[in-house]
This record gives C-alpha cells, sequence and structure tokens, in this order.
C-alpha cells in the first residue's frame, strides 16, 4: 500500500505503451487481429516496455474465437483505406445497409416535441418501463399484428433488433444450439460465439462448430432443405432475407414452423425488412398457425423510417411459447431486458409512436417505396450485363452472382475500379462465397452513378 | 407438413392458453416467482389446456437461478398493490432513484434541433459509430478525464451505465468471479448470475455462490476490509455509493488499486454520480495513479442532466489495461460493442454534447445543486427524529438505519402508514438489511411533504 510501490506501477503503465498509432478501435489492424499473445510487444519499444503490467483477469475463451473483425467494421475500414489511397475519390457507398434518405417530417417533428417537453415539468419523463411505453408497445401490436393474437404485453421495445439478437442469446445461454441460414445476417453467429453457444472456427470451412448452417442458394430458392437440417435449440431465420434478399413463401415459412414443432425448437424470426415484401408473402411468422408456441420474432423501425442512428426496435415473445419444463419464455426475456437494459430512448419511442400514426404509416411506406425502386434499378443494371441476380423485388438488398469467384475478389475489384464499395458474401457465411450484396439504401444520384460505373466494367 | 396437423397445434395454442391476468410481463405474480415447474397449470382451467404445446429447448439454468424480481419492477409492484388498496392516497415516490426535474432548455433545444434535421438531406445521418459520435467522445474525454491519459478512443459511448455492466459481463464472461460491495446496485449481481458467473442461490445467507460480497457498513465507514477480500477477477465498486451514499476517499480508492494490483484484478468503477462530490474526494478511478492498468469507468447522464428517459452514458476502457495474455482489454470490448451494440440514439448523442457544452455543464451543476438540497432536508429530517444517517452530503442517496428491523418492513410501514415509496436496504444485499434507501430525487414540495408525513410517522 506504499506510495512508493503505486508511483512504481504508474510508471509501468505509461500512457505511451499502447500509442494510438498501434490500437485503433474502431479499424483493428491486422497484426491484432491475429491475437497473437503480447502482440503489442511485438512493435519495436524501449526495454521498460517489455514489463507492462498485466491482470491476471483470463480472457474470455469465447471471444478469442471470433474471426477477424465483425464485418461492417472491417468493411469500413477497407473504405477508409481506399480513401487514402484515393483521396480524391467520390465513393459510393452501397455496402453496409445505411439508409440514406431523411426521416418523414411528421416522425422528426414528433421526436422535436418530445424532446422540447422534457423541459417542462409537465412534459419531462424519467425511467420508462424497460419494456416500453405501453401507447407504442399497444401500436405496434395494433398496426403489425392485428389478428394474430399477439398482444401488447408480448411486445418488448427495444433500441434495435440487432442489440435484442444479443440480449436474445444472453437468454437462451450457453448451452443452446443454434441453426442460421447460410448465408445470413453475422450478428446470429457473433452473438453465439461470444455467449460460448459454438465450438472453435473451422477455417477450412468456414463455419464454427456447433453452429448448423442452413444453406440457402438459387438451387432451393434460398430456402433451406429441411430434411438435412438436425436439431438445434433455435433457428435464427431472416425473410425477407439479408442478404440474398429472398422472401419466404406461406407454404416455406408453415414448413418451417412445422419443422420447429416436430423438432422442438425456437425460431427467432427476423422480419426487419417485411415492409419490403410486395407479393403475398408473409409479413410475420405469426400469420403461420401456430408459430406462437415456436417463435419468437425481432423488428425495427431502421429500415422503414431511415432509424438507424435513432435506434429503435421491437421484439415479440408469444405469451405461448414455452421452455421444456413449461416455463414461459417471455418471463425470462422480460427480466433479461430489465436486468440488462434499461428502455429505449423516449425521444425515439415517440418517433416510433409518430411512424405508426397514419401520417407516419404512409411516411415510412414512400421511404420504402423510394429504396424499392433503388433495388429495381440494380437488379435492371446487374440483370443487362447478364448477371444472375436475386433479390431486390421484396427487399432493399440485391444478390449479384459471380460464380467461380471469391467475394472478396470481387469486392476489392468493384471498390478499386469502380470506387463503390459492397458488400461480400462470404462475409455472410460460407453459402455466401461467390456472391455480392449490393444494398439499395443511396441516394437516387448515387444509385444511377453506381449503375453507369458498373456498366461501365461489366460492359 | 400437412396443413391439418398445423391446425391441430395452432387450436392447442390458443392465445387465451395464458390469460393477461394470470400472466402479465411486468408484474410477475407471487406464485409464478417461484418456478416451480408448470406453473401455469396451476392456475384452474379446462382439460385441454393441460396438453398445451412445450418447445424441447431447456430454460437456461442462470435464468433460473436468479431470485424473485428485479428489485425495481417489483417495488413499482408493491407500490401498484398500495395504489389499489389506497386509490386517493398521493403517493410520494423516493424509491427507484429516478430524476423528476426537466432537462435544461440549452440540451432539450440541441436533442430537438438535432431531431428536426434529421429530415433534411444535409442532417441526416444513418448508424453512427458504434462507439459513438467521435466529437461526444473527445468531449467527455476532455470534460471528465482532462490530463488523467484518458482519450477519445478509450471512451464507449452507450445507452447508459446499465446496459454496459451487462455488456461487461459478457466481455468476461461465464468463467469470471467477481466482487461487489455489500450493499451495492443489484445490476451488478444479477448479470453476474445471468452471464452464470454464480453458483445457486444461498437462502440462509441471501447471497449467491462464488461472488464475494464486501461488507461495507458504518463501522468500516462503508469500505470494505480488503484484508478479508479474497481474489476475485472483476471487483465492481461505485462511489458515491448507491445505495449508501458514502463517498471513496482518494486514499481509499488508492487502496483500492493497490488491491487490484496485487491480485490482478480488474475494477469496474462506477462514477455515476461523480458530479455529486462536493468535498475533495475522486470524481474517477483514473485519478488514482496506476488505475489505467486496472481499471474501467462507467458513467452516465441520467443523474446529472435527467436523462434517466433519453439513455445515454459512457464506459471508459483505457489501452492500458490488459488480461493476463496481454490482449487489450478494449479490444475485446470494442468487439462486444460492435456485435452486440449499435450506437446510442444520435439525438441522445446530441444532447450529450449539448451538456458538456460550456452552458450545459452550467445547467447540470444547477440540477445536481437542487437534489443535493433535497438530499439536505431529508438528512436533516432523519437527524432531527434521532435516526443513524448516512450518505446524503456527497449523493442523491440517504441511507437511514431501522436497527433489529427487516428492511422490507420498514418499507411496508413508510408505504402503509406515510404513502411513501423507499427502497428497502437489503435490496441491495445482505449487508444492506435494517436500512433503508431514500432518495433524492423529487419535486422540492414533494421532498418537502415527505419530511412532514417521515416527521408525523417517527415523532
Amino acid at each position: 500500500m506504499s506510495s512508493s510501490a503505486i508511483q512504481l506501477s504508474s510508471a509501468a503503465a505509461s500512457s505511451s505503451f499502447l500509442s494510438p498509432s498501434t490500437f485503433t478501435t474502431r479499424e483493428p489492424s491486422a497484426s491484432l487481429r491475429r491475437r497473437s499473445p503480447g502482440i503489442c510487444l511485438c512493435v519495436a519499444s524501449p526495454p521498460s516496455e517489455k514489463t507492462a503490467y498485466k491482470t491476471k483477469v483470463a480472457r474470455n475463451e469465447n471471444m478469442a474465437k471470433l474471426q477477424a473483425g465483425y464485418l461492417f467494421p472491417e468493411i469500413a475500414r477497407r473504405r477508409s483505406a481506399h480513401l487514402l489511397k484515393y483521396p480524391d475519390a467520390q465513393v459510393l457507398s452501397l455496402g453496409i445497409g445505411d439508409t440514406t434518405e431523411p426521416i418523414p417530417d411528421v416522425i422528426t417533428s414528433a421526436m422535436a416535441k418530445r424532446a422540447y417537453a422534457l423541459s417542462m415539468v409537465e412534459g419531462y419523463s424519467g425511467y420508462g418501463a424497460e419494456q416500453g411505453d405501453k401507447n407504442l408497445r399497444a401500436a405496434i401490436a395494433s398496426t403489425y399484428y392485428r389478428d394474430l393474437g399477439i398482444e401488447e404485453t408480448d411486445i418488448f421495445v427495444s433500441d434495435g433488433a440487432k442489440c435484442d439478437i444479443s440480449r436474445l442469446q444472453v437468454l437462451f445461454g450457453s448451452n443452446a444450439k443454434i441453426a442460421v441460414q447460410d448465408p445470413s445476417y453475422p450478428a446470429y453467429v457473433d452473438s453465439s460465439v461470444i455467449m460460448g453457444q459454438t465450438g472453435l472456427y473451422q477455417k477450412d470451412i468456414q463455419k464454427y462448430g456447433n453452429i448448423e448452417y442452413m444453406r440457402c442458394t438459387p438451387d432451393n430458392g434460398f430456402f433451406p432443405d429441411l430434411s438435412s437440417i438436425s436439431q438445434t435449440d433455435v433457428i435464427f431465420f431472416c425473410s425477407p432475407n439479408n442478404p440474398t434478399g429472398s422472401v419466404a413463401s406461406r407454404d416455406q415459412l408453415t414448413r418451417l414452423v412445422q419443422f420447429a414443432k416436430d423438432n422442438g425448437s425456437i425460431i427467432v424470426y427476423d422480419s426487419a425488412y417485411a415492409m419490403y415484401i410486395s407479393d403475398d408473402s408473409p409479413q410475420s411468422i405469426f400469420e403461420i398457425p401456430g408459430a406462437k408456441e415456436v417463435a419468437i420474432e425481432t423488428s425495427s423501425f431502421s429500415k422503414y423510417a431511415g432509424f438507424t442512428g435513432v435506434r429503435l426496435g421491437w421484439t415479440v415473445v408469444p405469451k405461448e411459447l414455452l421452455f421444456s419444463d413449461g416455463f414461459p419464455v417471455a418471463k425470462d426475456f422480460n427480466r433479461i431486458v430489465c436486468t440488462c437494459f434499461n428502455g429505449a430512448s423516449n425521444i425515439a419511442q415517440a418517433g416510433g409512436l409518430a411512424c405508426l400514426s397514419p401520417e407516419g404509416l404512409k411516411a415510412m411506406g414512400d421511404v420504402v417505396k423510394f429504396y424499392k425502386e433503388n433495388a429495381e434499378i440494380i437488379v435492371d443494371t446487374f440483370t443487362s450485363l447478364g448477371f444472375d441476380v436475386y433479390g431486390g423485388r421484396n427487399a432493399p438488398y440485391v444478390w449479384v452472382h459471380f460464380p467461380g469467384r471469391s467475394s472478396w475478389d470481387v469486392f476489392a475489384e468493384i471498390l478499386e475500379k469502380a470506387h463503390m464499395v459492397t458488400t461480400p458474401g462470404s462475409g455472410f457465411g460460407p453459402g455466401g462465397e461467390g456472391f455480392v450484396r449490393v444494398s439499395a439504401f443511396g441516394h437516387r444520384e448515387n444509385v444511377l452513378e453506381a449503375a453507369k460505373r458498373l456498366k461501365q466494367l461489366y460492359k
């Protein structure tokens, strides 16, 4: 406890030990990502720094299993590197699926009004219910689940579907085994790894142990061959799909629900793009009879109202969904929400309520329509160039086949030659190899410019 | 896969199976909380409901370890029950620590402006950096950690300290062993249980197995006897403390840092009430030399600016903090933040930036001063009634001793006789038994009315 001992330790912890150039949280360097022990000491450094203090806390071995960076930060890193190389390039981003169009006035006005009201005694509110504002929960239930037997109390409002996916993984715990569509949104797999549900990454097959990868390809219409899928606890299923843009039909979802029931599995149905459906495919898993006994649904305002930065979503956990011992899943999820979360921002929730007003619904419909027009332009462009193109009709994503080529090579080619960011299909799982995902989120002029550059590149 | 089979299942899943009256997510009934298997079937029900479908997914055994409800929802439940009993009672809430005073104009104006800007092409933004807006990170670093060697890249902006506590637990994983002050904010223990770090709850001693409870009582000045504490991986330490309102001195924190260093532990320092410190106690653990090698700090705008509903906080993970294998803790936390979170709401972040402007800082100072005056009224009230009173001078919480009595009994007495909600000390751990926490968050007239009722009750 002597002060001299403390000063000694302090000296060893010089803040120059890890300089920003060798350690940047947002853009991990290749050497750091290799996870070699004592990585930071590989950098040429004065002898004193070799004795840097280490705690005795062991790194979480599940974290060590994760491969490279999470996909989208990795893409951002490559984009930044490209900009360093070509400082004057007009880089077009059809990559990470980030919305670009302004939020309709009716929605932002409601949020601004709520913000102002927080300055007044009568308008101020502190902690809201962890599960979300009662009116918003009721509005979500009546807007998206009318006549489906989903009630206000089944709805948990959140700061977004990605965050809820992790909370669901915490709910299921480390003994759960999951299945994912292959390819699929990376957060399902990465959160499963973090929770310790998986084995090590098997580099040769590009899969983690103890995850069931349900291959979705053009050959099976992007719906897995369920007869070849082994039993798992949880099936993550996204429709309209990210990244393939495919939508599951009523018949397919009926088979999925029956498959879950036969196996005793729980489906986590990601319907974040449901409003992009134009045909008669279900917009909710709860349109399928019996789904309330086997499914959770997670969704979001991000891609409907441009709320990617505002952060608002919801998860439906029906009271009919029971663990094997009969305990309601919703009760445990409620406990997770109350302990690990404190509700979405009240201002964002006011925006959500405005989204679900008649004017808000119309305005969201217009936003969705705009991005769907973009998707059509992208589909037409690649089709005219002779590519096999999937998705884009009921989804804001276009899935383009480059047979026999590496996704990352195609990504690099399009970035290098057309200054355009896309997303390599293999980033979504081994089933995405040979594909590139092109996002329809963009200003119209950029999408048209992208179409022009692509026609130049692949003419 | 036949449709008749599905219809059969659907019938078995009648949505009336669990009616709202027998299953409400927000207010668990006592019988549900007992976790008996098949609980819902205990309710008198037609025979057909006894065959309700159950999945084969096992309930996460860690969730089953949790006792009763999370403290604050449980208090809300009792408050509601009281209001049913006394519909006309003017119930005063000095319980859950919820802010009541309006947010200063300078801050709400910035949020409203940001909301409006999202409707304009030039003002719109989608996904922000998961770690938070660069300017906000820089402002937090320069406002609260100037000259302490904490940089912008060490700051992770979040939707609140409670949420970050859970993300930190996910970071450490199920093999970590934690220590907590006893009593302490319940989220540390409950999130540890959820992550599987603990043994079962031991009812006789009111502790979970494999957690080190560091007793904090008037006898030790609410600072634990470190010589009696066994080695753990993570030490949660909150100062100014919730619930005791005590603040650790520079000398005490120097000993804590040295203790962590001697044991190789990581301190998670919760400084959510640091702005309430009037004396020369440290407002950040990083004021202690060497702390960057052993500590993480989590904090929040909730109790400074009334952001309990707006949701904004931050966590500092210094680049100097290393796991036993030399891997930087911040790199793994960054991965958690990128995978399990998507950034705090951009509108809330605009508010945070306004909080840290010169006008915002002054306005927050006024808010804090107001609540501290409340605390003084509460301290004076109980003192005048002859109680031993702790806290309230550097914290918004007053910790009142009722020797030999059960905290819940005192809670019930004050609720029943004075229509006032407090928080039973035992809800914060066995070390809180015999105490009640009184929160200074309230309108002045309510605090004065509370003082009057208390003087009536305990005269």
